[in-house]
């Protein structure tokens, strides 16, 4: 059963839409990258722009609320009217843009910022990026940015007492055991063939799918990710309060964050076995100079999951009480 | 400047999601008509269902927040599929679904509502009907139900005091003097107008509008209307409270309900002036046995307008004010 995991709606202090300046810095320094992926191999012909309404289907898969979506559609579409300039295309198409996140995500905020200067049509697409969004060949541009790493859900195993992956009072894969890292890497290859195999249906001939994603530079265990450092914080302050019996020890055995940083071989892998996309570039990114996450940013992007796993008795104490040991 | 006018979002006792069984009775009672339009009217072949695609796009313009418009498509989908089992065609299309409203409206609740069965890829386009919200040619069918009596505005004369279309200590143009009726009658002519001109430029060759509207059942004068008596309850405790000076007379006297019910000749001519659209069938229903609109029926429908115009004095208490009155 795959879980949905959004991240915090609205425009409060603990806010994705206010904490999400790590992503959009990745972004931004992704934004030549993407472009050049954009002009260098996009076909844009009869065979895949669809010739009745001379439409461009762009979708952002994991849009989350903004504002790092709309900089990122500005950047699509201008990449693609650049191609479109140096085609046979006499005129720029009309662009249609599908914002889509988990039902759950908050689209009412997200349809309120839009931006009132925008040169597209805009539509939000509820469901999970795992599944089928679209009808057949239906879009032109598909992009992620910071969402593939989120699993479907938490690989069983590290959460079962009797399984050699059981992950005891950890809440991720970094310095863990061996079968730990097994599970979670089963999952995201799992997941991501999912996500592949629904956009090679969605995707019309000659389209393009771009992925900015958290991933580890080379090919060393997945348990050296040098995401970890970033979630050390969140897990002790955890153990901490299983210490003094504020959450129970099982609540946090059976609690583990559904994140995975896949290699460029490992991503290869799963595309290649997909067997409908052809790799046109794949690029590893070095990480931006945040040494650790704020609490702002984690309650903007893990506070849904947290409560979701440990208010199951109303304690709506536990994220506030987090605060003083990131703080 | 258009204004927005929502029904009262989520799943409380006065949410429109909750009360709007008049709507769904009146939809249910034209649905063989609507059967019948799509099965007889709408062309399908190669021209205008996109060749790359092969998938077939409904929009609700005027949706709100369910459950009537998961209703209406699948009645639409249900004829079309009708449609293309008498067709040349081998296959059914795939369904891509656009529910569209008003930007405040709660389209959070609406994807949470989403029917878990649906046959159809579903997505949520916020924005005024009155300008439009698609490319060029990529709609098969736009539908739209209980919507288009809503005007973008409330015609300005009606609330300007050196006007002779002061509509002064009236909510409504029932009844009213002939030079509201017609201050009403040219607001909805420019919004009917616009609201084609934008379907006209978003259908595809041989696509379908589809419209259920309250209307007049004549060409009696607009001050006739039969929707009066509904608003009469609402009028007279927003008098008494004028008279009170819990609101006032001032306020009161730049209220007026933007709802305007056209007759059949109306239609008529506006559409026949776009120019775009044929009229392949335009029937009077009669009208429904309920006298009288209820409290949450009232709320569900007018909170947002009422609360909008009448709280800039944090007057939270108009909306409970109304209740004894309308019980």
């Amino acid at each position: 059963m795959e879980e949905s995991f959004p991240m915090t709606g609205g425009d409060g202090p603990y806010s994705y839409a206010k904490n999400s300046n790590r992503q959009k810095e990745a972004a931004e320094s992704a934004k030549a990258m993407l472009v050049a992926a954009i002009t260098e191999n996009l076909e844009i012909n009869k065979h895949n722009i669809c010739p009745i309404s001379n439409s461009f289907r762009i979708a952002d898969f994991g849009c989350s609320t903004g504002p790092n979506t709309f900089i990122a559609i500005d950047t699509i579409i201008e990449a693609v009217c650049k191609t479109y300039h140096e085609s046979t295309f006499v005129h720029n198409p009309e662009f249609h843009v599908f914002f889509s996140d988990h039902v759950s995500n908050d689209f009412n905020f997200l349809f309120t910022n839009l931006p009132k200067d925008r040169s597209y049509f805009a539509a939000g697409v509820p469901g999970s990026f795992h599944n089928k969004l679209f009808p057949r060949a239906s879009l032109n541009l598909a992009y992620s940015s910071h969402a593939l790493q989120w699993l479907s859900k938490t690989p069983m195993e590290v959460t079962n007492p009797s399984s050699p992956a059981f992950n005891k009072g950890k809440i991720f894969y970094a310095k863990a055991v061996e079968q730990v890292c097994e599970a979670y890497k089963r999952q995201h290859e799992e997941d991501l063939a999912s996500f592949f195999g629904a956009r090679s249906e969605e995707l019309a001939p000659g389209g393009l799918v771009a992925i900015l994603m958290s991933g580890r530079e080379d090919e060393s265990s997945p348990s050296q990710v040098s995401l970890g450092p970033l979630f050390e914080p969140l897990e002790s302050t955890l153990i901490e309060m299983a210490n003094e019996g504020i959450i129970s020890q099982e609540k946090l055995d059976s609690f583990n964050l559904p994140i995975f940083s896949p290699s460029p071989k490992e991503i290869k892998k799963i595309i290649q076995k997909n067997g409908c996309f052809e790799i046109v570039r794949l690029e590893v990114q070095p990480r931006t100079l945040h040494p650790m996450i704020t609490l702002q940013q984690c309650r903007a992007g893990f506070e849904n999951i947290i409560t979701k796993h440990f208010d199951d008795n109303n304690n709506n104490n536990v994220i506030i009480d987090v605060t003083p040991v990131l703080l």
